[in-house]
């Protein structure tokens, strides 16, 4: 099935003045302007498909990313497909240990940052090769192969390849009536758009009108649905964290997210001891960097809620090592989404571990944001705040040229009149 | 004293071919071109003075840190040199946490390693305004001052700010007399310029008679120099870890050196529980990217030889407070060098350590490679296998013109020749 050698690798800076209307503002990112390093890759094969890829970006740096992007291209060039994803462990250690770019992480900032990149646009390709929607072509994917596209180096001390297999093994049993249930109903949902720091009161009020239109989960009264979880957006300190929690719990949060700095896996423990017995879980995953540390905060019992990325951790690669040891430790996943792109990509994500690996829905959603979609080819579907798992073949990644053309940094015409303003 | 708004930031791409050569290469890092970003700050003051500061890379990929100095320098550009200093620890975290670049880290990676960069030419210049090398201006500066150039976010559940003007404090007890006895009999040194895997046997005999000449620390035997540290440059897991260094107890090593991935505090804190009662200690640090991961090493008793690293840490901001939190935990400081510079710029930080900070010298020592200093206009100075402390100026980072011209990537002389006959 898979064909093709990759002929071409492109990477672009596509930026969204977000900041213009405070949209993602919090408190450690100011004015973000939602942006993607976009990778397209090309075969030589005569489908004419090709594979797209993104990582998510906040504006200032894409370009830094796009020229990590270049850096690691020889790596996919000239490369057959089917060499790829028949040796992926081996593909994903050669683009996250280069002998030479490793000492800019590794496996982290952004070399692994380009890396998710070309990974993601890898799966895309392959997925279309197949023409299957990547949740799908995971779900059906034999075990051993899915066991053969991870990494496990740095994680044997909790997951090995026989571990990983024995898991997605148990999961072969009642997949078909779960992906029946998908089909039907859909993930779960919980929608974050409503109170960024930048939003100014109008703002506010008007999101509270639309999530009483359609965002209401049948179980969560209005004034929960604000309360239910908060996030710090790391700007504390350990015992700040305690601290303001401790107070606020009150409010019965179910989850503090990103209390303190993503590196701190004994800071988050600490936190975890002080707060679940109050009722209060901590939630983290957005901005930590690899399966390494996700492997130690669910050693540390460090978070109760684990909040993968589909954009930062080394693509689906790195992605199933981390649902394997969740479902491990068992610990739900609630993964990051929103900025650009991630709800497209993530929902893939979770949909496969609901019915090849948690087997629950149980303290499960998925974050939503209602941001930016209308630039990508297959958007996501939200029905009933349920995110409906796509039917298009691929990773969801493909975005309209038009938009890309638009935004693209800064050369774009919605960046040559921004820029042109700023200078007058 | 200090003076002069930045007026001008040049970064540049400078790469040495040493992978012909095969120095440097290891287990992860098969081949590295010995690199760096370097970075020239000029202000509008009459003195012509310059900063120049770098940070170490291995060839591929110094490219994206020279991208993400550029993103950065707007911070730089345009501010007073007494601003920077006068509020260290502001300009520290105006770098760290851009609110968009922030993103493709957090303080880690290529933005770190380009933060690094910048503020290592900015303490080169402050150092340069003073006419003293840095060390002696950190061992001459007050406490306070010392503490207000450090950013203690995430770190205060071990280290306040109260903490760390006590420990410096009380290090001004005996200060004099330890200044004398570094100027006197400088600091010990190792070396570690013999045994790179890509060596040939004929190229390590003639590291062995080297060594004999005048490498030989009077305490150790030539058996011992070669077996007291064991590098395992993080190839393996944690049960790989343990298991090997338990066979390989009985040549006595001092330390295991990254026996494992840096990220991997729960996993170092496993080995040293393994392996201190068989007398093996645990190294690790150069590749460890913030004081968070620092923090967390101490606080699980996970090394008991700390590795600082002049250019992946933020400058010497963030190493006071490494140095701070690993007197706290009375754990010996010993840095790692080698690469292009870093032996010029931690000697700095190692000697102020002794002076100002540990006031010992029991298991300590840093690492010396005799590479590349031909291409610094201050190179250290190495006598008796000691560091003698700098006497110019600055932090000895400022490398020699033409070397730079000659090695510039990819135009100069060297590559242009080399590119060349790789086109052959």
């Amino acid at each position: 099935m898979v064909r093709g050698r990759i002929s071409r690798l492109l990477v672009r800076d596509v930026r969204f003045p977000t900041s213009l209307g405070g949209h993602g503002s919090d408190a450690m990112h100011a004015d973000p302007d939602y942006s993607a390093a976009y990778v397209v890759i090309e075969t030589d094969a005569e489908d004419g498909l090709k594979g797209y890829g993104i990582t998510f970006t906040l504006g200032k740096g894409t370009e830094v990313v796009v020229c990590a992007v270049n850096a690691l291209a020889h790596h996919v060039l000239n490369k057959d497909l089917k060499d790829i994803v028949g040796d992926f462990r081996g593909f994903y250690r050669q683009l996250a240990s280069d002998g030479q770019l490793r000492w800019l992480g590794p496996e982290k900032g952004v070399v692994h940052l380009a890396t998710a990149a070309i990974l993601n646009a890898v799966w895309d390709l392959w997925a279309k090769q197949e023409g299957k929607p990547v949740w799908k072509l995971l779900v059906d994917m034999d075990p051993r192969m899915l066991v053969s596209c991870i990494d496990f180096r740095y994680i044997t001390d909790v997951l090995t390849e026989e571990d990983a297999l024995e898991i997605l093994q148990k999961g072969q049993v009642g997949k078909r009536e779960r992906e029946e249930q998908m089909l039907a109903q859909g993930y779960p949902a919980y929608t974050t758009s409503c109170a960024w720091l930048g939003y100014s009161d109008d703002t506010l009020k008007q999101v509270v009108t639309a999530l009483q239109q359609g965002w209401l989960r049948a179980d969560l009264p209005v004034k929960n649905l604000f309360l239910q979880m908060m996030d710090a957006n790391q700007r504390w300190d350990v015992p700040e964290a305690v601290e303001w929690m401790s107070k606020l719990a009150k409010f019965k949060p179910l989850w503090i997210e990103e209390p303190t700095s993503p590196d701190d896996i004994l800071g988050h423990a600490t936190i975890s001891k002080a707060l679940v017995p109050l009722g209060i879980g901590v939630a983290t995953g957005e901005q930590c960097h690899n399966r390494v540390i996700f492997k130690q905060l669910l050693q540390a019992k460090a978070l109760q809620f684990l909040q993968i990325d589909s954009c930062r951790l080394g693509s689906i690669n790195e992605n199933l090592s981390v649902l394997l040891m969740a479902k491990k430790f068992e610990i739900p996943v609630c993964p990051h989404a929103g900025g650009v792109g991630l709800c497209e990509l993530v929902q893939h994500l979770i949909i496969f571990d609901y019915i090849s690996v948690s087997a629950s829905l149980k303290n499960r959603m998925c974050e939503y944001v209602d941001h930016l979609h209308e630039h990508f080819k297959y958007p996501v579907m939200i029905q009933q705040a349920s995110y409906m798992p796509p039917k298009d073949a691929g990773y969801s990644t493909e975005m309209k040229e038009e938009s890309v053309k638009k935004h693209q940094y800064p050369d774009g015409d919605v960046w040559k009149k921004l820029l042109a303003a700023q200078e007058n």
